[in-house]
Order: C-alpha cells, then sequence, then structure tokens
C-alpha cells in the first residue's frame, strides 16, 4: 500500500480563521480509489517550516498532496519554496498562460499583471492545467516518489483530484488489488446501537473486508469494503455478506446508494418525473439549499418557503391560527398543514416540511431543545414522524434534513 | 515567541470520516492568549506514529497539545503510548475515579467495569480532572516543554482549554509578544487587483506586520498581524498602518469586524432592531440558511420565499409575469420585485432578493453562467447590481450570498 501524507499550507490554518475541510475530503475520495492517507500535517506560510514539512513528507510517504499557497500574491510562497526544495527556477509557460488567460475571461474581467504571473512554473515539473482557477496546479516526481501542489479553494481543489490528480495517481501507483465498496443507509439505529447489533457480524467478517461507520445526521451510513487480488473470490464474499447485513437490518435499510440522500431523491424524483417543494421551520432554507446546490434541480424542485416566523406559517402556507395556538408551532397538525401548503402553493407532486426547536434557546420541558416534526407528502401518501434529536444547533437542523428525505424515500 | 503545536490523534481524521474543527478552534484561543501554532500534525490510533509524532514535535516547539485517543476502549492508544514515551507506567488514582464516578451519575448512568480503567493515569504527570467526561487530561513536563493530553471531543476539549490548560500555560510560559489583529472586509477588487493596488503598502510594512488575504466567496477579507514585546509602539504602528489603509481603500472597506458576513448582520439588525426577509432564486435557500444557523436569529429573521420556478416568483412573490417575459427571471425589474415582495408579504424593514444562473446550465450569451442580480432593501432605501461570477454552481452561490450580505451591511 502506498502511503499519502497531505500538507496543507496558510497561516490562516494555524490562527484558527479558517478550518481545514480539505483534508477529510481528500481522505475520503484516496480512501474510495485505493490510496490510504497516514499523515496530515499544517504549516504556515513560511519557507523554513515548509521545506521541513516536504522533507519529513518525502522520508515516510510515497505520495505528498499539497494544498494551498499558490495565489499571486505576496503571502503565498509555496511555488518559490517548491523550487527550492526541487533545486529549480521559475520559467514562463505559454500555455498556462492561455488557460489562466481562459479562466479570467471566464470570469468577464481582464487579464492583469499580477495575474499574468501564474504562468511562471516550475521548471522541472508537470503542469496540470486549472480549469477552475488561475493557479496551475504541478507534479513533482523524485526518487519513484510524487508530490503534487493544488489550489487551496476547495472547488478548485475538488476538481483537480477527481478529475485530473487521483486519475494520474492511480496510473502511476496502480493499486494491485481489487476494490469494492458497498454502502448502506440505516435507520432506526444510533451508533453505538448499532455496533452492537452488528458486532458478531463484524468479529466474523473476513480479514480482507472491513466495516466502517460514516459519519450522517440523524441516519448511520455503513460502509462495507473489500480488497483483494482475487476478483471473483472478493465479489462472491461481499455477496455473501450484503445477504448477511440484509438479514440483520430487514426494515432499516433505507437506500444502498453511494450518495447523499439528496442525491438520491434527485435522481428518484426526475426518473418518476416527479415535483417538490419544502416548507422549513427549524431547517431554515438548508433542506432546499441541499437540493438547489444539485445542478439540474430546477427540473423538479419548484421552490420552498422558510416559515421561521408563525405569521409566515399562517399567511403564506395557510396554517390554521388556532392550531398555531393550540398545539403550538413544533406539532403534528402544524407540520402537516405546512407541507400540505407548500404543495398546494408551488403545486407539486411532493413536499418535505419541518418544524422543531434546534436551540440552544426555545425549549421547554414538553418540548425540550432536538424536538422536530417532519411531514411528507407524495400525492395522497403522507408520512409524519416526531424526532428527538440533540442539544446541537447545527447538528439539529442537519438531522432534521436527513430524516425529512428519508420520509420522503420511503414514499417513493 | 514559544511554539505550540497541535497534535490529533485518530483513524477516523485519516479516513475522511471527521472533519477536525477542533484545531482551528484551539488555534483562535491560543492566539488570543498571545501562544502561536506553529504546526498542525494528525496521525492515526497507531502507536509508532504517535511516538513519531511526539518524538518530531518535542524537538520543534515549546507546547505539545495532544487531542483523542483517551476513551475506554480498545482502539483508543494515546494514555498507553504516553507512558512508554515518557518511560512510566499506569497507577490507579482514587481522586481521578471519583471525579470519573461524579461525571457518569451526572449522565443518569452506572459505572461499569471499562469506565473504571479510566481512573487509571501515567505515573509522573500532573492529572487535571475532566468535570465535562470521562477521560482525565494529563499534563507532562520535559526539559522545560510541555505536552498536554485532552479529549477530543469537541465540547471536553473546549471547556479543558478555556478552563484549565490556557490558564496554565499563561502562568508556566508567560507571552512577552502582545499580538494585534485588524481584519477589512474589502469589496470592488480581486484578489490580485487588490494585491498589486497594496504593493506598496506591503512592502513598505514595518517586520513585525504582516498582511494576509484571506480566501472569501465574492468579496476579500484582509488582516493585519502585529507582533512586538512593545505594546504601546505596537498599538500606535497598527494605527498608523490602519490610517493609511484606509485612505488607499477610501470606497472599499464593507467592514473592520472579525466575523462572517452573517454574524456581522446579525449583530446590526438586532442592534438596530431592524426585521429581515429573503427572496432567493439563485442562491436557492443557502442565503436564508446562513442567517438560520445562528442562535437567536428569529429576533429579526421572520423568512424567506425559494422561489426557484417562475411560477413563484409571479405567485408567492408577487412579480409581474410580463416583467418575467419581457426582461427574464435573472433582470433588475425582476429581482427588485422580489425584494419588494419579500419585505411586503413577510412584513419586513428590510429583504434581500438574488436572482441568477448559477450553472452549470442554463446561460446563454446575454446573460453567461455567473450572471446575478442582487436586490437589498432597508425600509425605503434599495441597492441593486449585477454580478458576474464564475462558471461553478457551488462558489456562485456563495458569492452571490456574500454579496447580496454586502449590500444590505451597505445599506445599515
Amino acid at each position: 500500500m502506498f502511503k499519502v501524507e497531505i500538507i496543507t499550507i496558510g497561516d490562516e490554518l494555524l490562527i484558527g480563521q479558517v478550518i481545514d475541510t480539505n483534508s477529510a475530503w481528500m481522505a475520503g475520495e484516496l480512501g474510495k480509489a485505493g490510496f490510504d492517507v497516514q499523515y496530515k500535517t499544517t504549516v504556515g506560510d513560511n519557507e523554513k517550516d515548509i521545506l521541513e514539512a516536504f522533507e519529513l513528507a518525502f522520508s515516510r510517504a510515497s505520495i505528498v498532496l499539497v494544498t494551498g499557497g499558490i495565489g499571486p500574491t505576496k503571502d503565498d510562497i509555496t511555488k518559490k519554496t517548491l523550487c527550492k526544495y526541487f533545486h529549480t527556477q521559475l520559467v514562463f509557460d505559454e500555455k498556462t498562460l492561455e488557460t489562466v488567460a481562459e479562466v479570467v475571461r471566464g470570469l468577464q474581467k481582464d487579464l492583469n499583471e499580477l495575474t499574468r504571473t501564474q504562468a511562471y512554473i516550475p521548471e522541472n515539473c508537470t503542469v496540470i492545467q486549472n480549469r477552475m482557477g488561475t493557479a496551475p496546479i504541478t507534479w513533482f516526481e523524485k526518487e519513484g516518489k510524487i508530490l503534487v501542489s493544488m489550489p487551496g479553494v476547495p472547488y478548485e481543489m475538488k476538481w483537480a483530484m477527481n478529475q485530473e490528480i487521483i486519475p494520474r495517481l492511480q496510473k502511476t501507483f496502480p493499486v494491485l488489488d481489487f476494490i469494492q465498496h458497498q454502502h448502506y443507509w440505516v435507520k432506526n439505529y444510533s451508533e453505538s446501537l448499532l455496533a452492537m447489533h452488528l458486532e458478531s457480524f463484524e468479529n466474523e467478517l473476513p480479514g480482507f473486508i472491513k466495516l466502517a461507520y460514516l459519519p450522517t445526521s440523524g441516519l448511520i451510513r455503513l460502509r462495507l469494503t473489500g480488497k483483494s487480488s482475487d476478483k471473483v473470490g472478493l465479489q462472491r464474499e461481499m455477496d455473501t455478506q450484503r445477504q448477511k447485513l440484509l438479514a440483520l437490518l430487514p426494515n432499516d435499510i433505507v437506500s444502498e446508494e453511494d450518495a447523499n440522500l439528496e442525491n438520491i431523491l434527485d435522481k428518484l424524483l426526475k426518473e418518476k418525473g416527479l415535483t417538490l417543494s419544502v416548507a422549513e421551520s427549524c431547517t431554515g432554507g438548508k433542506l432546499a439549499s441541499l437540493f438547489t446546490a444539485i445542478p439540474g434541480c430546477s427540473e423538479y424542485f419548484m421552490g420552498g418557503v422558510v416559515s421561521y416566523a408563525n405569521a409566515a406559517k399562517q399567511h403564506i402556507l395557510g396554517v390554521n391560527p388556532s392550531d398555531l395556538i393550540d398545539f403550538g408551532a413544533v406539532s403534528e397538525p402544524v407540520v402537516t398543514q405546512m407541507a400540505l401548503g407548500a404543495q398546494r402553493i408551488f403545486d407539486t407532486d411532493c413536499a418535505i416540511a419541518t418544524s422543531g426547536i434546534a436551540g440552544p434557546g426555545g425549549g421547554t420541558p414538553e418540548k425540550p431543545v432536538g424536538t422536530v416534526w417532519i411531514a411528507a407528502i407524495c400525492k395522497d401518501k403522507m408520512k409524519i414522524e416526531e424526532f428527538h434529536f440533540s442539544q446541537n444547533r447545527e447538528s439539529n437542523i442537519l438531522r432534521a434534513c436527513n430524516c425529512g428525505m428519508m420520509l420522503l424515500l420511503e414514499l417513493l
């Protein structure tokens, strides 16, 4: 197995201004492609520290992936430091300039002198053109090991990893083992209860198959990963384990797709030609934003109402004001009417509605923080459920989104 | 200046299962207390890697802060590895057992055998009792340097850092340098144009003041950091540099707060007693979700409409159907009517509306992907602006959110 080290560069990562979400994403994608991240190191925009990090990484890993510090401004010194480390110099590259100019044109902007300097690249590296931004990706080889420098901007990094870097790594370091993944979205269990329920299943797994619990809000996501040089045997064993798992969780597996719930719904709604709207109280727009983050969602997603104030629930969604008084906003009748209201005003087949106490304030003894009512409708079928989540606002919002999507998924 | 290294331990951090939000928070708190984090390292639950990380950290830092790997389960090996590194052994500590028992009682649970083992602690360290969980915090000294091991559970770690570890570090390592930060949200510039504009300002900065460009969507965030043992002189010089910067960017600084735009608006709207609603097309609920992520936003945030389909713009927000036909959804008249519609139906003082082509589909030669119209209203004042962002959907959504908030900020 080839060891991978991720080095993230940037003062902003060391003073706590930016949370590094990149390296977790990278580790996940690398894992799926058969590469194991063994170390992560963060250093500031400081030549000495960067050089030492390169030195150390090359001493213990075969693949070194570096993010950040390659903007055109003075504080970004990764490119210069790469030159020093690899004993080379910056040279002007016409082809890179063309790409940079194209990216800048795409932004309806003029290419200025500073951005032009992005076309200076270290002499003895392979340049990978960055189609998402102006900082070129550079690929270095040294004694059979690889260092790749890429932007720290998340969408540029994601594009570079998926489109260019991982495919090239797979060519350079062929993973000899076949890798198979299976994915399960599981409801009705907490992580610890599920772990207890699956304890003997997990203990009896052959050594080349591993079970992982992936963090999700409100549901549990399981991944079974098998690695073996025997493709047919691996397939057979993975099938066997799948049958065992299905038998252990007869009514609990919501989906076997390797995708977020919004992507699973996106696919299903398109296939079935159904339209969707949402009415959100405690999820506050998050649920709508999950669908609208997906390109092409306008095919089925008609819109939503964030009815934070009770007046909005009443006037826009048509919730009965006496129900708001009698049962409170976080209640079965209100969430039902919110879903029906969204379905009606957006004229959609399906609707999801959420109403709950996200916290930290607003809880009462009868309805503590974490209490959430959720309704899902598909045509004339409806599912309504009360959930009890956590004390944490962010986690409650995400769990309510996932559970709302799960309820709709069960209706489709 | 005493150098700090943070070591985070856990397999879950290396396979992308958990995003490390702890170390950014720790770095921020340490920075405020005058300690600079210079390195961050992540290793798995593996003795060899942990020992090497300790060795390296002690070779380059004075303060080593270690999180994770101290639960009672088999996979957590940090405590044992600390014993090996410091040539000591685990001993049973009655006082720790009392604290552990107290914490367990607080959770309405019984103390089981596994949790009891938490009271075994390395012999030659100072134990800091953990009042938030069952894993004791341990403090080691070696040749004038310090290593502290603490839980990885965020709220336990935060309690330990604020209540115990930072105060003790301040006693052990009195900070000689004073640190000052200044923050600027800048509009009207791309990062490269701003860097060109500020080139001589940056070159003329005294050596103890550094300028950094922080990545943001749609605006530029600058940070000026000064460090000096002379508090008065530092204050004077930082003031001088601030005056120079304000003169260089007379109409471009949107805010000097060190916070996200939604948090700046949250504070301002509460102070001024103004209410807010949103009407979102291309931002698809993201803008509402930024505000509703903030606890207490219901004081001013009344709600929003995600008017993805034109029918919703027309029927819910009252946009004139002939304007939708004549000018298209992405146009000045439509975004204006969307903002007015939100202001009216939610009965708010302020409103923000967005309508644009997020991409990747939907672009035309006249309105390419990245074209976004944004309107902000505060009472009878309005700002409307056309923006040209990028080809990337995620980035366009975030930029539109930030630029919408910027327009409102300028009206307040």
